[in-house]
């Protein structure tokens, strides 16, 4: 993997969320992912036209990646953002094993166009009982059995 | 509202998640979404079966859910889960504006089992200048642009 960033890179993934403005598609937000020095993925914010709020530009860049390597993990790839990643799209970026992260505006620019990241960075780093969004625990005895299966399970694919 | 619980609920989110197992289908995770008293939409781990790093029960849920309804927000509605929402999962939750989580193990029994919430909350945490994937500004001027036109852009769609 190349250490240092490519700015082609990173001008397509703003070309993306500068695009997805203009033709109404959604939000300031496009992602590329690269790997071995070739973009294999695009994605653009799609949450109003899809109905889908998970539909962010890295999610959807993601998603795009593994479908076309045909993997779960993006091990060895890299991740050109026109904006630092949410919470959700950082840990996206961790579940898919990602190395590297580029991003053009940060979260605080993002808070300053109002969207809601630099908030849900301070909620995720608070106790969940003093969350915004109130979490209980429920039938914790009866939840842990599917754990249990899940232990006593071979040959399982681990991810 | 209802501001009990509906055990009933948890129990079909921990069945999906212990059938997932059994079927091989993915990990130990289920979750469904409530709206007015009715379970509207189910979603169990799909990670490794469909090549999705994103597809764990609450986000499956969630797009489900909003597919169903014609929305992207589900103000109003509950999520019931079978373990508590990673910080992806959390995040989708806040962006999908929902009201309150019911969740079965906790985060800290996922870790038992080897699953990585707990370490991701502990990175979300962090300044991301001591995270452990790296993550580096890139053409902040250019990026920018992307959310000068998003400003400039009257009657879009907020989210």
């Amino acid at each position: 993997m190349n250490p240092a960033p490519i700015p082609e890179f990173m001008r397509r993934a703003i070309a993306l969320a500068t695009e997805n403005v203009r033709s109404g598609a959604g939000g300031p937000f496009g992602a590329v992912i690269v790997h071995e020095g070739r973009v294999i993925a695009e994605g653009a914010n799609r949450v109003t036209q899809e109905n889908d709020p998970t539909a962010h530009a890295e999610v959807r860049a993601i998603r795009a990646a593994c479908r076309e390597l045909g993997v779960f993990s993006l091990r060895g790839c890299e991740i050109y953002t026109s904006c630092e990643p949410c919470p959700m799209c950082l840990s996206a970026i961790y579940w898919a094993r990602m190395d590297r992260i580029w991003y053009g505006n940060s979260s605080a620019d993002a808070a300053r166009v109002r969207f809601d990241d630099a908030f849900l960075y301070r909620e995720m780093a608070l106790p969940a009982a003093e969350r915004s969004v109130p979490a209980s625990m429920l039938l914790h005895d009866e939840a842990w059995e599917s754990f249990q299966v899940w232990l006593d399970t071979p040959n399982k694919i681990l991810y």
